[in-house]
C-alpha cells in the first residue's frame, strides 16, 4: 500500500496541490483511535504528540487527505497505518457515515476548526484499535489517555485547530463524555 | 455470566413477566452479525435458522430481553454468546446508540414489526465477529450470507415479524443493500 | 391525546407502577429542545427550570415514560406538548435511531446517570422547536441559552442526575460543543 | 445568495474544473427532500424528474457540489433552493453528520455509485421540506412518492448512477424500507 500511495500523490506534485487547494475544498478523513474493552466500551484515547514548526509540541489525533480513486475505507487505513504502524489493527467501522463532518477554513473565525493551508471537509470516525501502536517518525509519541483524563484543560490546551473539540465530540459519541 | 443470568431471572418467574408484559414495553436487543474485511466493509450477514413451533424453518438475528439492572451493553453480549458460542468474539460498537429502533406490537399492522407475545422496544446494532461461531442449541445453523443473497426474496420470505425488513435496513446502514 | 394519556396511565396504579419498576428497565424518550437558524444550526437550547422536592432549583430537559401499546414518536410528542405546551410545534426528527441512548439506574456509580426511583433505558433526541413554548405547571420557566452560556460550570452545576452531559452530548452531536 | 453563488463559481471556468476533477476528489452534498406527518415519520419522498443528454428521463434527488469557502449546510441550502425552488422551506438537520456517505466513479464498478465525470464524495442528507416546492427549469417535474410506491420496481429503474440505491438507504435509515 505504501507504494500505492507515493505513486499516486507523486504525479501531483506540491505546486500543483497548492492551485487546486484554492479552488475547491479538500476531502479528509480524521479518526479517533481508541482502545475499548469487551463491553466495547472505550477505556482510552490514542493521541499522538508532534513537534510544532515553531518547536512548540501538540496533540493530535490521525488525520489526512483522501487521494482521487481512493476509497475513504482506505484513506482512513492507510492513514492510521502511515500514524499507528503497520500492526496497529485498527477496526474500520462496517458503515460509511462518519460520526460527525469537521469543517476547516484558513480563517479561524468560520467554524472554530482551523487549517491555514485550505478549506477541508474531514470525515471524522472512532476507530478501535486492538494491535500494538507505534507511532511514525512524523510523531514523538503515542499516548494513551482515558476519557477523564482528556477532560483535564491542560491536555485540551495541548490540541490546536480546534481537535480538543474534536476529541470531545467523539468522547460524546461513545458516551464517555466528561 | 451465565451464572448471574440465571439467577436475574429466575426471579421473575414466568407468570410474572406476563403480567408485566401487559402493562409496559419491553426493552430488547437485536444484533445483526457480519464478517468484515480489512477495510471494514461487510462481506457477509450471520442469520440463525431456528424451527418454528408450527414446524417450519426461520431465518433469524440475535435478540434478547435487556434484564434489570443490566447494561444494553451487557444484554447485547449475553444474548451474541448465548445465540452464537463463547468464542464468537463479536466487537459490541463503541457508541450507544443503535442504527435504528424497531418497535414491536401484537398488532401486525401498527408498525409492521410483530411480536405477538408483547410491546417490544428494540435497539438494533449490526456487530462484527471475527472468531468462530457455533450456534446454541435453540439453532439449527447459522448461515453467513453475502449481501447479495440476502437480497434474493426466497431468503427474505425466511424471515418473520419484520425481521427481513430489519436486515435490510442493517445493510442499508453499512452501505451494502441490494 | 390528553384524554388517550389519561386513560392508558389510569389503569397503570402508582403500586402497580412500583412493582414492575422493580422488575424490568422503563422505556423513556428525553428530548433536548433547540432553536436552529435557517441553515439549520443550533441557536439554543431549552432548559425547563424545576422545583426540586428539596426546595433547589433545578435545569432539565424534555423527559418522559413511552406507555404500553405507545409509538415512541407519539411519547415523544406527548412528552413535548406537556412540558412545552400544546403550541410549541416540535419537529421529531425523521429518524427512529436516537442521537445516544442514557440508562438510568437507582446506584449514580454504574453509568453516572442516576434516577432514585427505577432503572430506565431512555432514547435521547435532539428536537427543534418552532412555536411558541410555554412550559407546564410543573415547570416554573423555560429558558432558551445559547450553547455557549450552556458551557458555563454554573449552568451546568444546575442539572443532576447527569443532564448535564446529556445535554453536552447533545451539544457535540450537533457540532456546537464548547 | 444566488449573487454570491454565480461570484464564486465564476472564478473557476469549466476547463479549470476539468483540471481540478482529475486530481482530488470534489465533494458533494445529497439531500432526498421528504414531506413528513406530524409525528415526524416519512410520509413521501420528492423525485425530480430530468431528461437525459439520450432524450430518455430520470428521477433524481437534490444534488450539488461544496463550493471552495462554502460551508456544507449552505450548499446544502443553495442546492435544496435550485432544484425546489425558494418556498420550499427545507429543514437542513441539526447535526452535521450526514446519514450516508456515497462514493461516485467514473468505473461503475468501484462502489456501484457512478459519475462519468469524476471521483466525489457525496454527504447524504434527509431533508424534510414543509414548503411549496416549483423544481427549477432544469426539471420537468417534481414527483412526491411514498415509500411503497418507490420500492416498485418500475420506478427504482427511473433512477441511475446508484441513486435507486441511494433513496432506498435513506428509506431505510427514517425505517420506511418496503
Amino acid at each position: 500500500m505504501a507504494d500505492q500511495t507515493d505513486t499516486r500523490t507523486s504525479w501531483l506534485a506540491p505546486e500543483e496541490l497548492e492551485v487546486v487547494r484554492a479552488q475547491v475544498p479538500m476531502v479528509y478523513v480524521e479518526a479517533v483511535p481508541v482502545r475499548v474493552d469487551a463491553l466495547g466500551q472505550v477505556t482510552h484515547v490514542g493521541l499522538l504528540l508532534r513537534v510544532r514548526p515553531d518547536g512548540s509540541l501538540s496533540r493530535t489525533v490521525v488525520s489526512g487527505r483522501v487521494l482521487h480513486g481512493e476509497l475513504v475505507r482506505a484513506a482512513l487505513l492507510r492513514n492510521l497505518e502511515k500514524d499507528l504502524g503497520a500492526v496497529a489493527l485498527p477496526r474500520v467501522p462496517p458503515a460509511p457515515a462518519p460520526f460527525t463532518v469537521v469543517e476547516y477554513f484558513p480563517d479561524p473565525e468560520v467554524t472554530g476548526f482551523h487549517d491555514p493551508r485550505h478549506h477541508a471537509v474531514s470525515l471524522a470516525f472512532v476507530v478501535p484499535v486492538d494491535g500494538d501502536c507505534q507511532p511514525s517518525q512524523q510523531s514523538l509519541d503515542l499516548a494513551w489517555l482515558t476519557p477523564e483524563e482528556i477532560a483535564d484543560p491542560a491536555v485540551l490546551a495541548e490540541m490546536s485547530g480546534g481537535h480538543d473539540r474534536l476529541v470531545r465530540m467523539a468522547l460524546a459519541h461513545v458516551g464517555c463524555l466528561h
